[in-house]
């Protein structure tokens, strides 16, 4: 066994000769950036050995500078271990995602919720019991019965009571002195305590992204979120998309199971820093609801998602499952506590988007809304009350900064809002540190600022520092940097980021943002055509995601990223399928809404459109029209 | 470690230093007879030590003779071992319960099975469904529901999956080219197979008894019992009572889980033999039903037992249960498999007993019938359809040869019919091999024939050689043997056992019995005077149990087992549990019927009575009027 050290943490592990930094890195619980899913294309899972320093392979060689193989980097998904090393791991490519979700929904959550409160099956009733004797022999099942059956419970005689519950009754009535609270849902017990426990009545909403987990803790007598934890998918070290989680669950032995725990330890880390922040016991977690993308979905339940991936895009199952919390291994839950999983609409849009369309009251809604959610992939929904459609798009990471030189998440360090002027450039940094790199809404302001003036053109080309126009200040004129063919646009002086080294927009990061937004607007294009209505008929846009709560509307429409409409029809919504699995979690009304909602949207499979390969290619272009 | 080696079955295994040779044994799957539960009080437990010769302990110098111990012999529950050692355990000691049960109900069952036949909510439905493509990109769970709703299968709507099932349907589909056969119990799919295998249905009743396990496996297609096995409780090695048990479970560090991995493993091996034996696959099992006393109903489930022994003896449930195998932890069959529990009646009248009053029909039965389940406890019921009592009597498991000097149960050896007339004395031995020791009806039948020549008189006592009748020949007066205080009574000289030792009937030995029959008697009495009867009014008598198919009617009238009756009136009728969960498992609408008899019953506890003692006290009388 070799051990290894990581710094700055001082993190120690011991693994075994031959081990990758990457899975040392797994072990130790240290999540990185690694958009490839550690198959040495990217470059990204860059890490410096102070001690121990290795022979750098061939990928290595291609993807590091000369200077930095002499300093000690090396790529963490290339580098095997063979000796005691010490490695040190740069925050930049670190997942510490503690920024905590937040939506824009807040006021209509407060207008759901007042309209269907509670609407639950779940009751807590406090028993106070005769205690048994010769005279009085009923069996300590048939005691709580007859209890509940005073205090009018309905449905005594159907009453169900799992083994779990019963191993508990014995000792607890004796402990308890044969004053205990009951916990019912539906015509079952699922939980039973010592005293009066009725004010203790706890739900809890999971969203489960690609790239991040969000946990909603709830409390069920008032209605009231109490407290919010969001995690890193930590699947993530195997790709960035699902499609590479699919490939990871098919070509490793036990993969999905291995998918399937790493979802389920977070879930479960969610629980207990909720339960800790809020200060309660996670027994009185009664009530769960998860959202996800369908491949999320399967993996979470440990079902094949092999025919999800290749055409023609299979799931397993699409309906909402009301399951128990031990159907799912391993979860950190009372066993008999309820699990209610949306249901998925495709094989590319999955219960999230659902919950979405809950959480925005789409599904009410009598105006046409156009419903985008960036997430690692960019799901679509047009329509009304009356009828949507939906497509899924291959947007990519790109606006959660994977594939972008100087691209991350939006945490502390990231530049999330750009201006530029024709003389200077102004940009802010989450949390006013030191520039680390830049997320998805600097980006689209950045790439919208460039386009504004000219520095980019209509075909994504960053023009030469020669075909500027004249009225443009040397300042500016002078970032934008040949290198071999391309140039590069110098946003962040190296004085002003954390490693000293300056920030490039460079002609590939514009690319893959062509790409991305081309995707989204393509998919936009072929509902609006299914539809047969115009751009202007969109009453509302609403943009979610966790990266969708800073997007400068007037940049997304100039990049092309959506239709051209006045901004007041714009909003931006935050997460919105964590509201929606929420509301799905105060009331059992609006679980049972999912199911027809998820059956009222229409799918409409891009890939199978004749019009796809020609719209796409023109919204590959930039608009200029604002 | 210590290796012991076990002859003559030259079974190995490695125990620590310092186990026990009965710790061993029951590591190595031997069991043996321990009746006191390995405390060293019965000295039952009779081992010879080959090699590894140890010093004998104080317990073993009192209940074994200074030869024995000379020779080698030890008790397995006292000896501990330090060394490497070879020890012979005698056939004689050996639970090897290899008689199959069989009932002689067979005509009764037939009706029954006529009446009620395959009234089931199981069915098994083939389906060859369309495959996907892009213009069907049905989830392979709608798809399997359509074909399901094309076949007219009812409540298509509300069909519920299981998440194991889930796992199973995406590759089992490809791997079956979209031909399956889908297994449905009630609105839930509970298995899935390639092809089709729609004539695969079998379901398995168990009847969990104190001393012995015995598990029917039944085609469910045809309606036909079509293999049984019968195993020894490998839990007696804790006592062979149910308070012991209770005792071992309160007592021991996860002693409740220890006894459910035991009678769970047992029920494993059961099952495995049976398929073996029919040569089905174990995955075609759907139907579970399983019945025992209360106790073995609590261990199975992990019901804390605790308050089932001292009063007011409380049982945690007596309802029936409907479960799924999952929820049985261990059970090697489909964790889908439905599990169907009968209700207990009292702490001490158990499901078993449920299941008996169904087989033998005595629910629906207009005369009243008395029926005694002469198990390790002994129960009793009187009544008609019209209602019921039941006692239970803490007869003890004298006749299962428990705690008599050479009492063993009816297995191979054992003497189960004795003659004795004047002169001489005739038995029958099981398989007519060497004899090994006598079982419950040969003790029964001995202590008849031993009270009608007047060698035992009315208090139970053997007498004296002199006080015999003049007319009795020397041949049987010699076989009175004084020893110490008290007489015993020679039933078979050296020559003819097994082990070159005679056979005696201790005074202990009818005290043993005077006790039992007592304890059965007095449950009776007081059941008829709780109704208002007389013995006269009861129509029919129904001897159930292992060892009640045996027993010679008049003897267990002459012992006063019985009331005295016509002989036509009495019937032994074998275990009439196993019969009675063998009718559960075929009829649904019989499962249901068990909740109603158990509620129609009604218990009489015998510790409450104040009657009790002074009947129980002249029960023990011997009853001379035949």
């Amino acid at each position: 066994m070799i051990k290894i050290t990581f710094l700055p943490d001082k993190k120690n592990i011991k693994v075994n000769e031959g081990a990758t930094i990457l899975e040392a890195l797994e072990s130790v619980g240290i999540n990185i950036n690694t958009p490839c899913g550690g198959k040495g294309i990217c470059g990204k899972c860059k890490i410096l050995i102070n001690k121990g320093i290795t022979t750098a392979t061939l990928i290595e060689e291609e993807l590091l500078s000369e200077e930095e193989i002499k300093e000690g980097f090396r790529l963490a998904c290339q580098t095997k271990i063979f000796k005691d090393t010490i490695i040190e791991v740069a925050l930049k490519i670190r997942l510490d995602f503690k920024k905590v979700f937040s939506s824009n929904l807040e006021g209509d959550i407060h207008r759901i919720k007042n309209n269907f409160f509670l609407c639950s099956n779940l009751k807590k009733v406090f028993l106070d019991l005769e205690k048994p004797s010769l005279a009085d022999q009923r069996s300590d099942w048939e005691r709580i019965k007859n209890g509940l059956s005073l205090k009018k419970i309905e449905n005594i005689s159907n009453l169900k009571v799992p083994v779990e519950i019963l191993k508990k009754i014995p000792d607890l009535l004796r402990k308890s002195d044969f004053k205990i609270t009951v916990t019912l849902q539906n015509n079952e017990i699922i939980d039973i305590e010592s005293g009066n426990t009725t004010k203790n009545s706890y739900g809890i909403a999971f969203d489960i992204g690609t790239t991040t987990v969000a946990g909603y803790l709830v409390d069920l007598v008032i209605g009231e979120e109490i407290s919010v934890v969001a995690k890193t998918n930590p699947q993530i070290i195997h790709g960035d998309d699902v499609i590479s989680r699919i490939g990871f669950a098919q070509q490793h032995k036990k993969g999905l199971e291995k998918l399937q725990k790493e979802i389920v330890n977070t879930l479960n880390e969610i629980i207990k820093e909720n339960t800790q922040k809020a200060k309660i016991n996670r027994s009185n977690i009664y009530e769960v609801v998860i959202v996800g993308n369908t491949c999320m979905h399967h993996l979470l339940l440990g079902l094949n998602p092999s025919y999800i991936a290749p055409s023609p895009y299979i799931p397993v199952i699409k309906e909402s499952l009301n399951l128990k919390a031990k159907d799912i291994p391993r979860l950190a839950l009372e066993p008999t506590a309820n699990v209610f999983i949306l249901p998925n609409i495709s094989a590319f849009v999955g219960a999230d988007i659902v919950a979405g369309i809950l959480g925005i009251c789409m599904w009410k809604n009598e105006k046409i809304s156009l419903f985008i959610d960036l997430g690692t992939n960019g799901e679509v929904v047009l329509g009304s009350k009356k009828k949507m459609w939906t497509c899924s798009t291959a947007a990519g990471p790109a606006f959660e900064g994977a594939r972008i030189s100087s691209g991350m998440r939006a945490v502390e360090g990231a530049i999330d809002k750009v201006k530029i002027d024709n003389k200077s450039i102004d940009y802010r940094v989450i949390k006013d540190v030191k520039v680390r790199g830049i997320c998805g809404s600097g980006l689209i302001n950045l790439i919208a600022e460039l386009l504004k003036l000219g520095l980019i053109n209509k075909s994504g080309k960053l023009i030469d520092r020669e075909e500027c126009s004249p009225e443009l200040s040397e300042e500016i004129r002078k970032r934008i940097i040949k290198e071999q063919k391309a140039n590069k646009f110098l946003l962040v002086k190296e004085k002003e980021t954390e490693n000293g080294k300056p920030i490039y927009l460079t002609q590939k990061d514009v690319r893959e943002v062509q790409l991305a937004k081309a995707a989204i607007y393509t998919g936009i294009k072929i509902l609006l055509r299914e539809v047969n209505i115009s751009p202007e008929d969109i009453q509302k846009i609403l943009l979610a995601g966790a990266f969708g709560n800073f997007i400068d509307k007037e940049s997304a429409i100039r990049i092309g990223l959506i239709p051209q409409l006045p901004l007041g029809r714009i909003k931006c919504i935050g997460n919105a399928a964590g509201t929606g699995a929420e509301v799905a979690l105060l009331s059992e009304r609006m679980r049972e809404k999912c199911q027809k909602i998820a059956k009222k949207v229409k799918y409409i499979e891009l890939s199978s459109r004749p019009d796809f390969q020609e719209e796409f290619t023109k919204a590959m272009f930039f608009n200029f029209k604002v």
